[in-house]
């Protein structure tokens, strides 16, 4: 068990080890709205990221990334959420609470599939130990998961509790680190090295001033664009090229927050377009694929034992929410080519290897296509 | 740990300890279908059930049921499958992949809601141990759960994987030990001692011949009826008598077996029905239960890794669902019933007590009501 | 077209016909909370009914019955609303822009499967003509069927605009026609003459002091029960009695008002709930049937062109929606069983018969049974 | 009436009067599959479609598109369907039936939102008169819409039921005529005049041989990509770069056909992923879109009355969809862009315009953009 201490790589070494170059600084500019200042989920107020790696020897490319809404008692300060499901090949665990009542009342979790009930039991933990939380019996923790098992021994479940609760307990608000990092550590996405993505729009005032943060955990497969670029045909690197392989299964974990003020009916839209953006980016959400979405809004909490019988709550009216729509669509594409261009060459369990994207090709590309 | 293995009580010793007598040997007969031979869902040709009870000392009520398909490897040989949620304020693990493919390849393990993550991972080692499931990186186990968490000290999170991994190795056919075991040990239904009971129907030849069976973990509240009798109301005992109190919550997990050639729509059809057996009791599905369905058939079994793109399958025509409708209907009413009928007062953690339903006075009232 | 303009009845003239007597007054007394003054969808203060019962010759039996949610224009202030499916088998329109936006925009009407066009034609035509809606290009007219042709000659598509339009004009508060009137004219229930029935409840201050009322046009089989009692099977008249005929189809559109302050969330679980009511009549939502669940709130009205991009809402918590969902499950109910004893022996096309419930042996039943 | 008849353009009059140059002409290859023969959806085999254009004066700019599933009684010999909604501001006929039993019963019929009754009321029409339906009194008609208000009157609602019998009467495999023709006469796609588009993909043997299928009915906005060149924002017309209008606002209806064995579940999961297609072009699904997906297929048809209470059936392995879930991405995406290349420039009601898309410059930004 100490063993796994010793593999704790603080997110500020994980920065340092993995850091990449993000498209944006490469002039790589997805969709027409402004990002927030950090590009990241934590534009959005209040929210912090986490994130644990766990990378030793050839067998262990695996982590925890864990999300978390707000800084108070989440138990006690639910908030408002939803979760869509572009195709259910997965073990996100949460759901059904989530949807029935409209709210999220832990942080939420990334990790690799078969340490899913790690992550439950260790956000269990976390809630029944904070204080305000002594007398509470039932605890919805919501955790997904993408499957990291070509690089990563995930028979092994080398995640353990204390790695969730370290993630938790390292969760900051700044940037967020990308690539090989967290749940992002030996995830593959359109046969590249993927990883850990993040990104945001801050819309203009005119069309409500609101800001949408995306973050990402990139497994998945399909014929890569980058910006509309056809990098994957280009590179000849694509899905079905040369027989009905598996490649372009995997799974794509997708969170959405925003300070929009969107009851759970909203959310569920919002986390519908995500996919849209995935789709940009030439996902096609292959029947092997888990790609969950998890929006949630940080404004109207809802309080665990309501003083009332009624709340009053600001919404937005339905008219309002398209822009929205398009930032979570433009965030999540650039959040997905956010973890390619940010992670690193890879090898793992039993000799395999994942490459990074070209980048010089990449970019090439890009100019070739008149970016 | 050792503790644990100590209060193991097999399910034959539970079945002496616990016994009590089952409605329909009292005359109550609920429906118009003829039930199985043993009026359990193990009439359903090769489907089993393992139940592990873990009752000491003041604080510990809880367990594990185990439902087994059949007899293979369920990992290799998948069942087709549906799940209905009723009321989504639960726990349930495996939600959203059932959905998706069509399929469950796991057994299906009822437990407390605090302990799903402990029957998940042991479901994971159940499955990555068998033989021939050596490559298997993914796994979708499908775990349920109510809250027992008023009789049993549920933040202690008893139940361990030997627990779980011994109540599959104990699954056998034959009659299922019903009330306070297993998963039943330590819940409430109806503010009375609830429990796990189970019932089945086999149609007439006319009809299809075909089988249905139900078990039930019961822990809900509502107006209890005893079929179709007001036991609830002329026992002065029942939701919102006194006040808006919360003891109509709970959950009521629900799982139906079929060897009725059905597809995951038309067994997601049969899911549905299960909530309009429950109806018949008196429950109300309130907002704080989890009330979940999970329908699957014994046959049309959907293989790993088929050896061809396509497979053959024989389906029952839509026409002909509609008995089966009328046997999930009933097999859940009565096997909720049986719950009650065959759980005894327990005291538990905190002093709290279940009394079990005064059985006598529930028959005096069954003759009064002309029964 | 003349013609049908001979065919109508008022809804006065329509209750002196069919004139019977509603259960509660014979002394069945269904579930344990107390309904409204009228026992009627219209104790919710606003909402109006109105019905057009088409009856001539020996070919046609149908009719219209509409149910209007408040006395302003509808479109221009919309109720938050929700629609949950027992079982599709039905032609519903309206569905999907009413789960999108969580409102409805126009009344609900009720008629047979082969007149939903006409009817969405006539809300259109109603809708596009109020004053205020000049500019109107857009509607979503929700109308729900049952099929009513076994007494009623359906291919014929006897309802026409006009019959559409005269409900929505007489359409007031106060008491409800039941029976063989409006969209239940030629209805069969349980394999006895069905029709329109209506029932409320007023919850306790306690309990938050809301009014709950329903409506039923009821068309469907299965196991009949008159609050817990097995008429169907004393009678010997029930689903596969003698084989697998398709007598239990048929459907049950259910329509639930209510001046709770719910968003389209909750408001989908009461409707969920209704289901659980028709349950305890012993429905069975068979293969053919088509059971729908339109709910509506009369509180915290959606502008249709919103002055600003947010609104205020008061809204009741989760924690306090029990009582609703039991008041929904007892007024379904009872409207079911009203509808049953309000029908009258009804013959119709091809010489088809279809006889009210002998009242006088289901009350010697009620008194066997206890009641 | 009759002046509605004067107005009927045959469609190879319409494929003359609005003939423009496909895109794949002009060398804009979408996607890395091939394409069928015809690059329409009538590359599968038995399916047709029939189109009529109402375009008279200056209010008229609607019609009809119907798509015909098979040559023989639909409603006899339906086929497996699914519908999938990206975004529900729409008035879809015939939703709840089809997912409720998984197949189709009729032709689809696609025309303007205020006809949607009309066109439902024909396919009763043509439905009942059919030899062999002499005793249907149960038809559950599927029919679609986008609103063109923009440029049709369409509060007049100028399509009448003789229009709709007229598109099936001539419908006809071979190529669909796209652009201003049928449903898609008066739509407005990227603030660009829309329409009618179809396209296929016939994927190579190895990946199972099997033709997909696509037509659509253009209405909607965002930020147009052609192929992944932002022609959009080179152009300066996209969604929300003024204001906060609606003109992102509309909706694309979309059918999906195979002759893949899949089921009902499968069909939902290739619909699903026609909205990853529209997402390629630059769609949003913005809040006033009515974006649905119908997907059947032509093989495994159900028959109204089964002669037995079980069929077989030839279905395809869950293993075996991606690469049809990618086939339905491209088909749809090149459907899409095709209605734009093939629309013409129009004006309509109230003097409003609808520019078609500048061909000449789109093409040099395709070169600029290394296309």
């Amino acid at each position: 068990m100490k063993k796994f201490f010793l593999l704790l790589l603080s997110v500020s070494t994980a920065v340092n080890v993995y850091a990449q170059t993000r498209p944006r600084e490469l002039g790589i500019k997805i969709g027409v709205l402004p990002t927030g200042t950090l590009n990241a989920i934590t534009d959005v107020t209040g929210v912090k990221v986490g994130q644990i790696t766990l990378s030793e020897g050839t067998d262990i490319r695996t982590g925890v990334t864990a999300i978390v809404p707000h800084d108070g008692n989440i138990f006690q300060q639910k908030v408002p959420a939803a979760i869509y499901i572009g195709n259910g090949f997965g073990k996100l665990a949460g759901y059904s609470q989530v949807e029935e009542l409209g709210t999220i009342e832990t942080p939420i979790i990334l990790t690799n599939t078969l340490n899913v009930p790690t992550a439950v039991d260790a956000l269990l933990d976390w809630t029944l130990g904070q204080t305000g939380n002594e007398n509470v019996r039932s605890v919805n923790p919501v955790v997904g998961e993408t499957n990291d098992g070509y690089l990563n021994d995930i028979r092994s479940r080398y995640v353990k509790r204390e790695h969730v609760l370290n993630a938790l307990a390292q969760a900051g608000s700044g940037p967020v680190a990308e690539g090989n990092v967290g749940a992002g550590t030996g995830t593959v996405c359109f046969n590249w090295k993927g990883g850990i993505g993040t990104s945001s729009r801050k819309l203009p005032v005119k069309l409500g001033g609101y800001t949408v943060g995306v973050i990402v955990q990139t497994n998945f497969g399909g014929v890569l664009k980058v910006n509309g670029v056809p990098v994957g045909e280009e590179l000849g690197k694509y899905a079905f090229k040369e027989s009905l392989d598996k490649s372009s299964d995997g799974s794509c974990m997708i969170v959405v927050a925003t300070d929009a003020p969107l009851d759970a009916r909203n959310l569920k839209r919002l986390a519908k377009r995500a996919i849209m953006g995935m789709a940009q980016t030439g996902g096609i959400a292959s029947n092997g694929s888990g790609d969950y979405v998890i929006a949630f809004s940080t404004v109207n909490r809802v309080l665990q034992d309501a003083p009332q019988s009624t709340y009053g709550a600001t919404l937005l009216n339905n008219d309002y929410v398209s822009p929205l729509f398009l930032a979570v669509i433009e965030a999540t594409e650039e959040a997905i080519i956010n973890s390619l261009f940010m992670a690193k060459t890879t090898t793992g369990t039993q000799g395999h290897l994942a490459e990074e994207l070209p980048k010089e090709k990449v970019l090439e590309l890009m100019k070739k296509y008149g970016h």
